[in-house]
């Protein structure tokens, strides 16, 4: 999923927290970084000594941004939280960096959000109307005005009030002098799981996180559940009103890491699968299946599993990725693509190539990519993807383009194929996709895929797309 | 005044603004160095595009945090203000460094302060008992709290609303997408002045950064004033009680510029009065008149004036001084003192030397700086101070450290002059530098040295201090 | 190869360069980009506009170095050459980043350098003893040297003066104010190509930069061979004493990325044939085949392949690495390892894992995986190498440890095995592993493997080993 | 001096150098602090542990380069010596940071050097004919290798073959493993010093240097002295030709510190008496005397004292100058002068001003300052120079431009005057310099008054000026 370089601002996050260890924010560190996928542009920590919270955040990569054993001289406690963030604007955003971190009438907390709400505008013009100020462009920051004016006397009573006025997708870590609290959203759309590292715990967006720091792996946060964490142990409870679950399929698709183990399943194989299940759908005569690393690659291995035909490695990326490209005024062809992937000619040359991508988003890059394999001499390339096609822009945490700029929600299939040049294309159907994750009785949002939004959001009646990038706007002012 | 390096959160700043200039923030810029020695820590710059406010602000001085062509060009429009800040604390403060800029109902809005708001614990506590948020340990996040929860309808109005609520020293600049709003507490603590450059209009703290940038002086904006500038022009407003103003001394003794133009007088004119005053008052049998420079030349000149010693530079300063200092572990004598001031040998041999300060603080300095001239070969050194004892601490925006550390609080003048190793010791008299400012009938604060604090502010039961440095204790949490 | 973490200072590099290009430093650091995996340490360009030399280069990454389009302006011509570099010092060592640029006698003159001299020493003394003094400690600085004290008259005649007296492994690429010149030392250890851009040459370490740049691949230089290039065209000669060709094999096993093509093969397809060789050689009854990614992957489809065993990736590989990891003091199991590889254990549970690696040098990584493997519930972990044992060091610019550090120059293979915790241990054999080149009949240095060391150095009376490093101790001096 | 903005490579340097002392690298941190003035753009220290040279260097400020404890580490040992240097080009010229350090046939060396080589383009060239390189653009790199080409024996030997080969003025700091060796020219046209620290040498350009780190000043080290420092204590010799001394009377006039002692005497006494010796040469009728600061205060004392005009203060000096000034387009009058000083109104206004400069350049700066003082309201402006015109450009270590540059080259007093736009101008008389310094005896090179350089240098018959300059087009190749 070459193409999705336009996103929402809090979306494609991670986060990471740790209670009751020595070295509570050295550990958070190493959570981000295994979850660094999660997010590219930003990172923070926030640790509590158990009077006061102390904060580390800046733009950057996890291991530039604590790449110095001083800056956890300076995040002293035994509890941390952390987070990862993309988000699409320059340095000047250092504000929208999180955990945001606040006073308030009880002391001190800070939060750090994994998703979207998408009553957010609504809210926050309430909140101005009495009086609120905002000073990011987040909608994190709404939670944290919501939790102030509650007026109940626990916290969780007060996170229980600020929580049941927003809707969307929300994993929050919340962290106090005393006490740390994770919340996963009653539709449960974001992965979150619980884990202990000897008498602490850990909740990290994903398991990966834990494996890193020798976590055992609990379970995973339930949807709708919330979990406060103190000196005295853990408490569990569902303040919530309850609804049927409908987790992020595309989780599995696309965002997680491959050894990550979420909603109850492993995302490697479930991506495998989705490759076998894509080779029974859409077979085709050909002599090399390959996939677009390294997202593709499980996905490739099932459908040359399931096909019997050859997988190799036809593509090689380059990793050493910087900010930025400088190129040259003289065009080189397929220049975006081919500072990220060159193909090996010997391989290709001469095959008929299957090529297993996870999703088509504006069809830009599978065009350059189609055109660059074709220049390596295959004599035919046949795509295929791993997932439906994504017609619907996704509200609930994870970064698509408006519906315009999605390929799949105005042209036929056959147009697709025509633009990108491929000598077939076939997506995995829905009832593939389900069977694949072993979820046919199961609910899953599906909503980028059918436009079946499982939580519902104020539309406007002048727009043709709901308000949900009303922040957007406001990014920079 | 060499030693006071213990400051308080919102102390020691300078403001400037423009307003209707192409190159706004670029003048904001300039306007912002030559104010830089009222706080060499941190400085930003929020600009207007009519539609827009845009920010960039950092630690820094503001030749490094400004120093690039191109990011004026991420603070278009013609409308900017600007500050420099000094504080206690390090790198994390990023968060603290103005101007603060929000969202509420009527848009958006940036303010830059300059002063101490002493009842804004209370005020905090208020606030956050209705549900507010505190994002940042500075006082003046809590005007624009205020400013959001006013329900009047014009920008004046809720300024006025706000800022009747507030009690303390300031000096005020804000920035809406069409305004430039400036204001001066009733009692005019700190300096604040107004120019015009060709058709447009700036706003500074003192009158040497109208010089810089060509700027007009037109005249110093009144205690209780409020200039409300937009595309129309200019109006004033008078909308707090009128209270006798009590503008602050020692911005004469040490703190403003001597070129700068302030409280009616030319800051230099009057410190070199303070110094022939000092002459008239402590007379002394010696061979030079010698400053601690740069901030006790003027005085040391109207010394060396009025008594006829000769004025000589027995003190060198280094001015490429740096962030921190590697002294090594084998002691250097005097090493504070002598990183910034070495001796003239030559000049102090064998004379009986006059030594001219603006303070004593907590004395060490002075003692140190005593020891070298002696160490130099001086036959005698006679101190001079050119201000009265400084026995209270400043809660109106200047920094000074607490009661217990301010030597003349708790030492005669005796103890003084046998701690700083002086042969005779003699401070200037509250009535001498009251006529050297000229000010025999006019109000200044003169709190330092009396104890007469002219706004009142809680004092808490348990405290020997008031309970302003609240603030203090949230830094970094 | 996770584990060759000692290097010696010429070693491991990558070069490129371009004539007669109007974005001539452009196109090199694009092509230095693409050869980032030969050095991550420093970079460098060096640009000719005709007339005057103009350098940049600095510690980092490629994308970092030159991560700014002002950059280029300052390396303006139509003539530029790049270098990257491993090596082991901190940021001391800048004056060690290459192209070295000298004045001498005839002009300006650059030059790029991979490979290893062996007898540095020796002739470094020698010029010493007539006067020289030398500012670096690369060995590629007796190369100007010897330029300089050349009498013949053409630049083609002094650089075949200079290159006849040293021996050992050398791709060089030379750039004066008109001229660029390539030369690969008779043995070919090192690979260097050449192609084309429109009307320009392009001239680099490995097919990949030419990939990215859209440059033709025209032929390999060859061994011994010296091309000059100006205005007026390609000259090629062959002025050195020929001797059969003996192309570093280790090219193929782990140095080389697999989308090149290098002495006359693809890589890619070069690996997946060790890996069919290997399964013939060590078949073994098991349930997955894994790799360690990235380096082991083809070989491991190619073990696939052969033995019919499926193909799995176990273990998920960060790429989000930093400078320096801020390690816990509380220690984490295989925290090295892990920081880089993370077990898929739903993909090894229960599982007889075969584990595909290029080679093994300390043995301590090795170990490492094999146990993180077995963590993850793995029932036996089969260990196969696609190479011979590594017993003896390089000197000819791949860096691998003294020979005592190579547990295969002390150790039996199943001394190995149980140092490592693996069920078995194979290693691919010497004539396998030509087989897989294709290279029954064909000369390559096998030195690593046999010890005979294809071209003869020094070896003191008194020591081990030759006296390669002896530059070693200089570092930092 | 405001104007010297176009430099030669090699000039306006200091050095300072520590042997035996365990922090020797810090003391010469601090050393290289105190002599910032000498040179603003680079520094450098070489420190050595007795066995090995170690060395850090870079572009900037002493105390940024050297503002962290960490480095200190990297530079052990107990003797050291290090470099300020000013030079006219950026970033790119690292190469060119000093001391240079080189492994030569007997070690290693370091060498710091102050000064300016007349024959370097000779030597090199002849160097170069032999076969050298050049790896910097400066001419201290002729003298390492000049000593590595020596064929005598010990090292003081081979450093007077090398140093008898050049002419021109140096003060030199040598650093091996074991020794430290400070050479002043036989012309002793740079100052240098030396002193003692427990039981340790101190070697320093002024002896400013020698009191920050509480040394004592034991002497200057003469003209055509050697001084061999190594464990067994210090030697001295005078290995070259004896002329006749010609110490740079413009170290007095404006280059060292007013708190140095050299050359015999206190500089900020022998400027007093410029300034004294002025007044009596170039009366005028006026109100007040100011200087420009900081340079020009001691002798606008001078001139009070003798006129008995009052000395005032009239232009402020901003000395928190960054590296670049963002200048905006729309031009603000005397922008270039008016970001270092500001006038002082109420001090200048309907004032009689005479302005005590130290030299006039190329007088566009003058200008600048007499119109801002007339525009400040000054009545009359008359202009006081405290040395000669100054018509020939140094090449012996200070600053100067060409001479077609330099005003006083093509004008007459007369014209000079009106170009500043001053109603009077008055220069400080040879004879008068000469008794100020109490030098009417003694020799002092005067060349950039008089033409008459003491030392001969090469003068190709198509140049208008010697050949001193060659180096400098190699600057960036």
């Amino acid at each position: 999923m070459e193409e999705m370089m336009m996103r929402r601002p809090e979306e494609e996050c991670g986060i990471f927290g740790v209670f009751n260890h020595p070295e509570a924010s050295n550990l958070t560190y190493l959570g981000l970084y295994a979850l660094q996928h999660r997010g590219q542009e930003s990172c923070g920590i926030v640790s509590s000594d158990g009077n006061n919270l102390h904060s580390h955040k800046s733009m950057g990569l996890v291991a530039d941004v604590f790449g110095n054993q001083e800056i956890f001289k300076s995040l002293p406690g035994k509890a941390a939280i952390g987070h990862v963030r993309y988000s699409t604007t320059g340095s000047s955003v250092i504000k929208n960096v999180q955990p945001i971190m606040v006073d308030y009438s009880r002391g001190s907390i800070a939060v750090a959000h994994n998703g979207n709400i998408v009553n957010a505008q609504i809210i926050k013009d309430e909140l101005e109307a009495y009086g609120s100020i905002f000073q990011t462009t987040m909608d994190t920051e709404i939670i944290v005005h919501l939790l102030a004016t509650s007026k109940a006397i626990s916290l969780q009573d007060r996170l229980t009030d600020a929580l049941s006025r927003i809707q969307g997708a929300y994993c929050l870590l919340f962290l106090t002098e005393t006490r740390m609290v994770a919340v996963r959203d009653p539709n449960g759309f974001r992965p979150l799981c619980l884990g202990r590292q000897g008498g602490s715990y850990v909740v990290a967006s994903e398991s990966c996180a834990l494996d890193l720091i020798d976590a055992e792996f609990i379970r995973e946060i339930a949807p709708g559940e919330m979990i406060v964490i103190d000196k005295n142990g853990m408490n569990s409870f569902f303040p919530f009103k309850k609804v049927d679950p409908t987790p992020c399929i595309f989780e599995f698709v696309y965002f997680a890491r491959p050894d990550s183990h979420i909603f109850g399943r492993n995302v490697y194989q479930v991506r495998k699968e989705q490759g076998r299940q894509l080779a029974r759908e859409h077979k085709v005569d050909a002599d090399i299946v390959i996939p677009i690393p390294d997202s593709g690659v499980p996905a490739a291995l099932g459908y040359a599993e399931e096909s019997g035909i050859p997988f190799e490695l036809g593509l090689i990326r380059n990793h050493y990725v910087g900010r930025t490209f400088i190129e040259p005024q003289q065009a080189i062809r397929h220049f975006g693509v081919k500072i990220k992937l060159n193909p090996v000619r010997e391989v290709l040359k001469d095959k008929r190539v299957v090529v297993i991508d996870d999703s088509i988003v504006r069809g830009t890059t599978s065009r350059k990519i189609v055109k660059m394999i074709r220049n390596a001499g295959a004599r035919e390339v046949h795509v295929r993807i791993s997932s439906p096609p994504t017609s619907y822009p996704c509200y609930y945490g994870i970064d698509t383009p408006n519906r315009k700029e999605l390929i799949s929600s105005s042209h036929s299939l056959d147009e697709i194929r025509r633009y990108i040049t491929a000598d077939s294309l076939g997506y995995l159907s829905e009832e593939g996709l389900m069977s694949s994750v072993g979820a046919e009785n199961a609910g899953f949002c599906t909503a980028c895929f059918t436009g079946g939004y499982p939580v519902k959001f104020p539309r406007l009646l002048d727009q043709d797309e709901p308000q949900m990038g009303l922040f957007e706007k406001e990014i920079e002012k």
